[in-house]
């Protein structure tokens, strides 16, 4: 087993109070160095300081946009930050991609293409340079060479009225994490999908969840935390996570 | 009621061997004019006049592209010729679509950008254009507007090694009909998915079948004019379809 | 090809106006005998009478419980009265079973044991009846033996507040139909399951459903008629039906 | 909060190797006092003298059946061995039942009763004593009254050749387990449903498991002490686990 510092990548931040935040500190906390890849400068860099101002061992990697190009940088990027003398890739999680909520016939083609390019042709990317970078690892002490995480919703499994582009996209998505954990599964690589079912507790949706009744980021984290330290007899492909009192 | 003569709209006909074309056949028969849209100007139109052959009344209306504007563009042309004086549009299918395998790390951007066009963005723009359509009729004898049927695969339902970009895809399809089911089935609109586990007895893939053992096309449009017969109150969203000696 | 009549055998009646009736009747006129396994004297013989009464050929077997004993009796009072030297088992409809809905704590061990001697091991019962049955045949005109087709209901794939008994037993019903579809597939006998996912317009239910937004039990009907008449290239296990307005 | 020891209740043992017996032991070490239910007098107190052996606080109480009354007669000595002024309920997992694996034809009436028996009505009787303990208790630190966990298999999400009566079971108890959690959860008792897809590395199963390729019962007994440590904020109802190298 080597003894170089494991890193974590987070793709996906939105204001940076939500899940994404919420498992680079909780991973940063457990040992790992940070890379966090996301649009807008400022949520990016502003959590990279508050790990490290809390200890740990975090950078930003900013992107314009998350074309596949832009993507890729950003992972060359990480390899110069955290060299292979010093860090070993050994969790990433696709926390990215936004959701529209119209009636089917209000929604354009652009919103279609804008959702497939956010949520599936990115983590198509994403997926790329993770597997790349976890099939050079060692297995290390839990028998694997590292996890993928995809963050999923209530509509990675249902249509609904209003999410026709959203659940296209989410779907989209589970299934890409699905055929990834099953091409690679045999190589020790550990895929996770987690169906987020229920609103989550961020200063920008407070006003959309009853008081007390989201998700809090920090619970979800750490189920992203026991994958990633799953061990390779007994991996979790799919969970789901919704609040006690939610109505499903 | 109307004595409108009631139209198919078929998007996705391949070599013309299979379902699409199946479909269309067995619709004109049973009284349907049938407007046949693909990519590929001889399938379609050797399709419409074997059609017209056996007494039929289909025409043929190729596309350069799925791209959205080439679907809205058929189906401005469709409406011209099987105008409303004479045609109600009642019945739409997608069978549109293209399926790449491969390894993960072999799929490219572009594979991954072709499929999500070609399944998902045409799809959209497809149903779109049908719902539309549906909208304006009067409740038929079945209660309904008219109906919409995706055609899926396995795919659909699970992710598999080298089916990434293709299953991604397929389950996109999948949710946007389970939206499109429950946004529009209060207006009886009716959005059917098909779920087709097995490969199809064409000239294209008989070398892929077993002999006798792959889905007979006439079959699977049989149960397309089943759908498009049901009336509103037991409406069926999915089915699947599969060979009796299909291992499953 | 056989000259043979075809038999149909529908399990469970309920008060005579439902699914199981309905089917009855729509078999005997497609030119199915019809053998009716019920409890309850009255309904059985009151449904055959109506049958015989329309033209069709039916005959009523009432039995004291779905003990596995009667059904099995039932059975061999059909083979008597349908004999093979005029009739061929060629189709059967498992329509039994009741449901419990009552919060967890309510439910008696009596309940559950009820719930499930009427809902599954009554199913095991008939299903292992007409396996026999039908594996005795040749090939018809659709390359099957036969078809077995069992109603489901929402509780079949969601277990839900005060479904509790009902939802296990009905969720047991489904796998059953899953794993003979799958071992008497290859032996061209037809295994299906279908989601009634509503409610059914009967005098019964005619209060707990909004006017006019009930299941027609004459459309369930046509959808197990069509199961019975899918070729072997393409059979359904699983189709749903609901109504185009309900909610789900 | 309260200083009272955290008591779980494990049913189900096999021969003490493999899921519940690590299950004991490490919520043994956790902290919790641990009341076993299993049939076979020696398999309960060799494991209860192991965990006592090992420094933790076991009792073991040995059924003759999973009859109710036996289940019921249970969680009577196990509230008089670890009385409420030292102990709460907090934990309770079903690990019990017992599988039946043949052609469909040559399981026997008996098969199915004994399947049911053991699976599910059992586990009825085991999740009313869970949930009548559980209600007695306050919200812990988790904002939880406490964890009730069903082992499934793969049986439980899909019927297969072989596995009618043993699927159907466990489809059932699947069921049990989702209407449990919808009803319970706004009580803030959370309910899940473990699906165990693979083999487990067991003496009695090393001979049906590729050396080194089935699931540690550790392993098994790590996600079981994760879901019961998750906060009410974002709790899993269902999560799947299965080696690495599984083909699924």
């Amino acid at each position: 087993m080597s003894s170089l510092r494991p890193l974590l990548v987070v793709a996906g931040l939105g204001t940076g109070q939500g899940t994404g935040a919420a498992t680079a500190r909780l991973f940063a906390k457990s040992g790992y160095s940070v890379a966090l890849i996301a649009r807008g400068q400022d949520a990016v860099q502003g959590l990279a300081k508050k790990i490290n101002d809390e200890g740990g061992n975090a950078a930003g990697f900013p992107i314009a946009s998350y074309a596949p190009s832009d993507i890729q940088s950003a992972f060359s990027a990480i390899k110069t930050h955290f060299p292979a003398q010093t860090h070993t890739l050994k969790a990433a999680v696709w926390n990215a991609g936004a959701g529209v909520w119209k009636p089917f016939l209000e929604i354009t083609e652009q919103d279609v293409q804008n959702s497939l390019d956010t949520n599936v042709v990115a983590a198509f990317a994403f997926a790329r340079q993770v597997i790349l970078g976890l099939k050079e690892n060692e297995l290390d002490n839990n028998g694997k060479k590292g996890t993928l995480i995809f963050t999923g919703a209530t509509a990675s499994v249902r249509g609904n009225v209003t999410t026709s582009a959203f659940s296209a996209s989410k779907h989209a998505l589970r299934a890409l994490s699905q055929s990834l954990a099953k091409e690679f599964g045999k190589e020790k690589i550990h895929v996770s999908h987690v169906i987020i079912d229920g609103g989550i507790r961020t200063d920008r949706s407070i006003d959309r969840i009853q008081a007390g009744n989201g998700l809090e980021p920090d619970s979800i984290a750490q189920s992203y935390l026991y994958l990633a330290n799953q061990d390779h007899s007994a991996l979790t492909w799919e969970l789901d996570l919704r609040p006690a009192v939610e109505k499903w």
